[in-house]
């Protein structure tokens, strides 16, 4: 039996392109002989629709498109859809089209309703399982969520499937797609069966797909994977009756840096040209939050199409400057030097009135920021670039950033981002090579935003690694702050950040999309209100 | 029997200050020498706590504070909290509390999860109906969405049930409570039973909460009303056994504009009090939009905490500045006027080199926006304001409005209603009075943004009210742009709105939050991705 997984990278809404897309697909798979093409998890309408799912037209057009795929389907192929049932509501679907019609649908029993899903909000459950005979050979249809519920492999191996095939649109954070391999593998065995799995890749706003769709035999072992973050067409040829496959050797799936690198890459990169942009500005500090954040703009994009822009003040170092032109030469990129004194002053002057006899304060610094925002914006206005926030995890948790200031900007690459895995980063791209882009001093000095005389972060900011080993616990795994104080931190200290966190909800609300690397996100995967009273016992 | 539904204000997380305004009103209830008390859907945990209930601890705080409780009761008390399951799931449950103890503990079964509710991603839904007995009375014990199932009540009242209770946080839109009342009636009516309903006032974030609580005769006749939005113990003395009330005349629920009015009162005046803001800050232009949102906060607060912003640039016109000042004078509020002339031109300067042989577009007027959020975010820094942004819907629609200029705020008290709802509404609060504080001119003159010589809105857009009759169809009924063309617009001018309102995504996406008064309403009403090339049949 002959498999092909289709990985591929539809858009959100462009029912006709992604169309076109398992098409080819379609077209690709023949040619290679397959007796059977699996496309992912709502490869029609892109993934997730959102609330698209609630316009009844959206739902029609999905259900034409899949007839027009249909009438190109000679040998079996498996396509992911949103479906109009019986009664009026919407399934996330998975069709078999062969000869050129839909033969069967299935509906997804499984909808996640956590995280970053709200699928109970689009879809009705389906409520019978599928199972199709593909070339003498029971083949069971599942989508996703389905695959990671045991009961449901093993039903459907008691049913006599030989080949359970996954359609998945499966986000990705560090470390999932090994984890998620795992649990592919142990159901497999667990309910010896083949397992053939086809995954998303691209980025869709704040989510990236890793793609890495696989075959597993019933030994468990992994007979075929993809790539990771690109589109593949995986082609595997397998005895459906055997328990294990050739043994062919596999190139290991990327791990650590490598793959969050990836994943920035590819966040960034698919949300400019999804939404047309074909160049990018970013403000350069000579700092090491911007210093990555061009980096991977260049990898997404290309140097030429970056615009880095230096808007020192009276309080930057010489240094910074340098170094922000060493970065901006050794990366290849457009840059340019703005000074931000003029605009700074002549707004403090026009608040001179206002501020009579008052302190300097964290008004002056804001200021400062906003100044660069308002610089930004109009060369984004003037140019058509998308002006990128430099912003990392850690100060979007504890609210150490400027809003409409350094949080100005279309797309935030390291939103999700703590400032100990910048630094991770930003020691393995240049590492990687050809030759390293971020200067020495950049990795070396201490952090600083620059808005007074000899500032830097740890004047207000616990040591980073410190700070984000609370914030992991707090943020990410919803620990109290007895349970952070208990494992070994500072009470006082634990109080501050958790206060600091809370109160910053509100900037948050305001800052720009970002990828998605960790297990959980700010966004859609933390729905924290802002008017909340609640103090952490 | 004499049932006291106690309407109150909770803040969403604030645990103990929730506990103690629920034994507030128990007193006042006992007192009352009520047999019953009915207080509100989550009152103990505010209402929505949205992803405090992924917090283990928060759950058991909520769970302690029901035993507090429970401890001071005496007669019967139903209170709404978030209860922890056997098997670990969270419930939104209603405890009857009596003689010291918890009694009895109701999980709501019918769990909503579309518009701005997710409650299938925090709670597991109940599985059976509860009766408890009230003096010699059955009494059912529901929560908010249960008793819009018509079958729910029905089960309950075959049952046996004489009353059904239930515990509301029901969110408001225009004309909710006229249509959540006329259910309420039917649902007495139809099943022969009496109707005692606790729904919670004010406001959390986008959302508020219209109050309104009432008890329903059998005959579907209202005995009993609460105020709207404010908080009120409202005790009704009724027979359980009896069809009918005393027919005692009731004041007749307030609509139109005055309903609306008092909603956005509530929602700044609720988010400025709970998230411990004494003062607003608003731009004032002249125009209808920040007229309306200075008289909102002056209501909201009081006039003295409200200060009024001019901020006039080359492109003011005299009459203008005349007019906020007028407006300023009538309501008492602070005035000052800032010049962004100043920051304008030094920006600009700056930005000459990259400009160099560029004609001026809508980089300038951005630039302008963007000047006067800076001077306001100054403000708001150094004095410790709250920022109002004072965009409409029909702007944030079509993204007639500059991100991180005039969009900046904490809060954006307009941001639901629709230019011609604007005008409506300050129509109304002149009428209202004491005296009319908004100019005729602010109300007759043509809607300008003044960011170049002779602007006004209908250079750019058409009419405000063939617009928003547009938006409403596309924005809130998800009508297709074939369904609103032949429904006798043009087609040209819903193709450009619709894509005008698709491309907008993005900047709503950073928008300030605002009450919701409309069925759907930007935010969590309406989930759309930014990233979407859908393009509507």
């Amino acid at each position: 039996m002959r498999v092909a997984l289709a990985q591929v990278n539809p858009t959100v809404g462009d029912i006709a392109g992604n169309t076109e897309l398992v098409l080819s697909a379609v077209t690709r798979a023949r040619d290679a002989g397959a007796d059977l093409t699996i496309l992912p998890e709502l490869v029609l309408t892109g993934y997730p629709p959102e609330d698209l799912l609630l316009k009844d037209h959206f739902v029609d057009d999905s259900v034409e498109a899949l007839h027009r795929v249909a009438a190109a389907c000679t040998s079996a192929v498996l396509v992911g859809f949103a479906d109009r049932g019986e009664n009026g509501e919407v399934h996330n679907a998975a069709a078999l089209c062969r000869d050129g019609v839909v033969e069967r649908v299935y509906h997804k029993r499984h909808l996640p309703n956590y995280g970053v899903f709200d699928e109970w909000r689009y879809f009705a459950p389906g409520d019978e399982p599928v199972i199709v005979d593909v070339a003498g050979v029971p083949v069971a249809v599942t989508i996703c969520e389905d695959v990671w519920v045991p009961e449901s492999a093993t039903e459907v191996a008691k049913m006599g499937a030989r080949v359970i095939a996954n359609l998945s649109a499966s986000p990705f954070h560090a470390g999932k797609g090994a984890t998620r391999e795992a649990m592919l593998r142990s159901r497999a065995a667990d309910n010896g069966v083949w397992l053939a799995y086809a995954n998303l890749t691209g980025g869709q706003d704040e989510l990236v797909f890793d793609g890495r769709s696989v075959v597993i035999a019933p030994s468990g072992e992994v007979v075929g994977r993809a790539g990771a973050f690109a589109e593949d067409l995986l082609v595997v040829e397998f005895d459906p009756n055997a328990g294990a496959g050739l043994g062919v050797p596999l190139a290991p799936p990327e791990e650590g840096p490598a793959e969050v690198y990836a994943a920035l890459v590819t966040g960034l990169g698919d949300y400019a040209r999804k939404n047309g942009f074909s160049d990018v500005a970013v403000g350069l500090s000579g700092g090491i939050d911007s210093a990555l954040v061009a980096c991977v703009a260049a990898d997404a994009l290309s140097p030429g199409r970056v615009h880095g822009v230096m808007m020192p003040s009276r309080y930057s170092s010489r240094g910074s400057i340098a170094d922000a032109e060493a970065l901006g030469h050794a990366l290849g990129i457009d840059l340019r030097e703005i000074s931000i004194e003029p605009g700074f002053s002549a707004n403090l002057h026009s608040l001179e009135p206002s501020f009579e006899g008052m302190a300097h304060d964290v008004t002056e610094e804001n200021l400062q920021a906003r100044v660069r925002g308002t610089l930004l914006m109009a060369l984004s206005n003037k140019f058509g670039w998308l002006v990128l926030a430099t912003g990392n995890k850690s100060e979007l948790s504890v609210g150490y950033s400027t809003l409409y200031g350094d949080m100005v900007g279309g797309f935030a690459p390291l939103k999700d981002v703590f400032k100990t895995r910048v630094y991770e980063l930003a020691r393995w791209r240049n590492e990687r090579g050809p030759a390293p882009v971020i200067p020495e001093a950049t990795l070396l000095k201490a952090p600083s935003a620059e808005l007074r005389p000899d500032q830097i972060d740890q004047d207000t900011l616990p040591p980073y690694d410190e700070l984000d080993a609370i914030l992991e616990r707090y943020v990410e795994a919803d620990e109290s702050r007895g349970e952070i104080v208990a494992a070994g931190f500072d009470a006082q200290l634990v109080e501050r950040v958790v206060r600091m966190t809370d109160a910053a909800e509100y900037k948050r609300r305001q800052g720009a999309l970002g990828t998605k690397i960790t297990p959980k996100a700010f966004g859609r995967d933390r729905r924290m209100p802002v008017t909340n009273r609640y103090r952490e016992r």
